[in-house]
């Protein structure tokens, strides 16, 4: 069985390779290097942000931020081919640093997708997610955006991969997790890792929001609505976390993860003037959504519909990506807002938000669907969430577990790749 | 009491959301941007540095980083109001990147005096210190350095905020403490976590010498002298660790702290034609001051002076701001020095220096009064330096101090926020 | 014993400082603001990068990171004013941003023969091996390389550092670790700490490989192909780190440094025109290279030529410079490169490639033969990967060490500095 990861992976690079000799150039003529600092916290963002943010759990901490890795690697080539087949005038492809920030968007819609199936899924399915989703996003991109707005991409980026996520994670159910796995929980290091992930994508957040975004003005007001709302929503996430606790205490998974909605929900309209207390309001709503959804609708979700979102994508890209949506349709109905000649309108808007949700949900079930093969050799449900099924762990760690719940025998080694 | 946190940050997110309806406006006309990169640095300062800095007690990561989070978010949306209402010109406050870099710098105070009661105070009493610290900070901005010069903000930030909190904790004594606690010291890793600090902060330190300097040239200077500054006050920090220790061994609390003396002591004179190697003779002062201050002061001022000063900020911002500040005063006694037609005087420097101490300590012993208000629900003694009053622990920490222990019973969990 | 190191360091500094009052000036002329971003990069690579990329050690975190901080900035000191007589027209050395990035570079040779040694010298040796091989690799870079190109360093650093290091632990060969160590394994924890170097090294690397490009057009053909080459490269160092191993397992070791191989190997042509699929063949091949080389040569160099290297910096850096090397070589025999007036020729390329690693061997011998003079103090064989030697440990720590060992006694506190 251990072939088979390494053969697809291979497989996909030297075809990657071949497909960049044919088609891939050098832009001569960019003029994108102002954008190589904002490329620069893209680019920490996809691999530290995402990556640790993830090694909240106690024994998936190798597998988080080394998984997000391979899947970010793999997916800003793929993301590069792909997006340059769909906007290519003329024969070849030209990459500069502005393609170079979209290739790790590309990416990001997939990391957040592996968030909804962490420490469920192999490493060769994370390779076929990557391949499909980086596809489907790019082409959403392409068809439904062109005529809606969305800098941050609060639509095409975080709703889409936390609807492609979930229906992935509900196509995979286990009804043997339905009970809360013995790993799946934090130790205090790990959440203090994890919180390396947060503050360099809470930071670099309004790099995010004003990387396309087409001129400086605009720009200016991506990067100020985007650090007013991300302020506003760390503290009202604070203020909630307390207050959802029975004893008033903080709860880390809400501070990791709630604090960062504002900048996903400021996104679609973070480019227009609509005033900084608005994304201020934007960014508060988006963090009380977010931490009554951690608290309420997370455990809602996998006890009665059957969706196991491990690291509860839905309540950081998903309704605050909705929100982001619905506060786009708002603001064009109510600003007469254009970009280089074209207008918005709050229909097409609409138009995009419902596609993009539509070809999540059923672009993650077929993809669920095709993960689902048994060669692809998920890991048995007592091996969920636990690095040593497919990393190399220290001795020191394997021994406290053997003394810890006695010695399972060989089979935990018979885990596929 | 679990309300009385949500309320009060509530309250405050709500009135500053109103502020801003009222008061802030893009700055349309902003030149700032090619100063993001710089805002950057300081922005990843604020969150990351500090944040992990004070991650080195081993039960009190949580707080450190998450309660500093806070304080930072909350306080930046102040400090926009309060540093916009004493500068503005006409009605409206307007903000861009500049204005967000001395936002980010405002919260600095704030967090310096974080350090010096780590461990003992509520996250209620620091929303209030921060809403104090945020506002007498702008105003000495205002009022005294407006004829001096403090580029870097030694006396401003370092040594304002530094006896500033010196203040509020000598008002908070606590008697219980005087005997070294129990949990008041670091374990392997949560000094490794706190070197991510450390480090952040040293490289970003030219950064934040030079985010405000008027002209390239003195950026330049900023740069260069903060960056041989830091450098001489490292290697000096390490002989003089080695030195001072009995088997000559070094001490991460040195190595973690005074290495940074540097930036901090060369701050106020950073952007003058000072020379490379007077910048390298004031850091490495720094260092020395620094190493010594920790080494004697620090365990002087806790026996002698009742003052708990949980972080050492006394000797990583307070001795070395003034140390900074006294190098502004001998610089601009030699040179003449001017910016912008303002002609800067040693009599202007060193009164500067004075109400600048004067302020914060007087400042900081009043709110030091407020803080100990009975109803703000203060820790007890033995639950200080304790995640586990204010945040959710991960069961297998709970577990293991049960079984280290014996189980405290329910007392433990009522603490207050 | 113990002053020997703090007074050697104090001396370093006093004379560097010295030397600086007379011969560094600011480049008043400057016009290299524009880089200090990339400046930056390199800086968080250096000082982030390098520092915690060598934390895997389960007890040798303190001296990864700290060291690594103290050769670091003792280097860039040096550094300067090495090359600034080398280079310097006139009188004065002038120093700014380009010449910072070039202070940074000269410590990263350093660092990596640091990587070779890692766990077996003295903080006293490491000052002596900073000081020499910051010499020997400035005047290798001016002597051999002004006629040949290496923009990325490949040769000048990645090659000369790992060789120069291999030879100085080949002198210093200690049979008594011929039996892996008991201390010279990895923690959880300390592997995920070792991420956030790699990481940091991984996504800064195309600042590195263009920070000194000489134009805009180079520089961004340096960032594009450093980018897909380390992309590349990470994809097949996950195929065959699962191939490799028996169970198909990854492995952390390779997963930390492979990746980065392919950074490395595109170095010395990244800012030529060789196409994006090109630097991925390169970055292909570095990770095949690196992968095999730890698989297979580490342990056979350390068991059959008694070269013991602590972190692999053969398969990061020797091997791979010298596929950096080599792709020059070819390069420039098809391509007809100028860069300012100056054609490259392979013959020239293959020269510098040759006497940069015969620089670094026979000065890497050399200094291993004055390390091993017997007043600077090595540990003993068994205090090797220990921190506990040359630093205050938490109690705890040596705690729970009594109780695995038993405790050894006060011989352990005889090591000296």
């Amino acid at each position: 069985m251990r072939f088979k990861f390494s053969i697809l992976a291979l497989l996909l690079e030297v075809s990657i390779i071949v497909l960049f000799g044919i088609f891939v150039e050098y832009n001569e003529h960019s003029a994108s290097e102002t954008l190589y600092p904002v490329f620069q916290d893209v680019h920490v963002m996809i691999f530290v942000g995402f990556g640790f943010l993830m090694t909240f759990l106690k024994k998936y901490g190798f597998s988080s931020v080394g998984i997000n890795m391979l899947i970010a690697a793999l997916g800003l080539q793929w993301g590069t081919l792909i997006q340059g087949f769909l906007h290519r005038k003329g024969e070849k492809i030209h990459v500069d640093i502005k393609s170079m920030i979209n290739a790790d968007f590309s990416t990001a819609a997939a990391l957040i997708s592996f968030g909804a199936v962490l420490g469920k899924t192999s490493p060769l399915q994370m390779l076929i997610l990557t391949v499909v989703e980086v596809q489907l996003f790019s082409k959403n991109c392409f068809l439904f955006i062109t005529n809606a707005t969305d800098v941050g991409a609060s639509m095409t980026i975080h709703a889409f991969g936390a609807y492609f996520g979930l229906a992935v994670t509900l196509v995979l159910y286990r009804p043997g997790l339905k009970n809360k796995h013995e790993n799946e929980e934090s130790t205090y290091h790990s959440d203090i890792f994890a919180m390396i992930g947060t503050l360099f994508l809470w930071l670099f957040w309004p790099s995010f929001n004003s990387a396309i975004a087409s001129e400086p003005i605009y720009q200016l007001k991506a990067i100020v609505n985007t650090y007013y709302s991300l302020a506003a929503c760390t503290v009202v996430t604070f203020a909630l976390s307390s207050l959802v606790d029975q004893r008033g205490k903080f709860s880390m998974v809400l501070i990791q993860n709630a604090t960062l909605a504002g900048g996903v929900a400021v996104g679609t309209c973070a480019d227009m003037p609509i005033h900084p207390f608005v994304a201020m309001c934007i960014g508060s709503m988006a963090g009380i959504i977010s931490v009554l959804g951690f608290h309420f609708l997370t455990p809602f979700l996998a006890s009665k519909l059957n969706i196991q979102d491990t690291c509860g994508v839905h309540n950081l890209h998903g309704l605050p990506g909705i929100l982001g949506g619905i506060a786009g349709i708002v603001v064009t109905a109510i600003k007469d807002e254009a970009r280089q000649g074209d207008r918005f309108s709050p229909g097409m808007q609409a138009a995009a938000l419902g596609s993009t949700l539509g070809i999540a949900l059923v672009g993650g079930a077929l993809t669920g669907g095709i993960l689902k093969l048994p060669f692809l050799g998920q890991a048995s449900d007592q091996n969920c969430f636990d690095d040593s099924v497919y990393w190399e762990v220290p001795e020191e760690e394997k021994l406290q577990e053997i003394h810890a719940n006695n010695y399972d025998g060989p089979s935990r080694f018979e885990a596929t790749m």
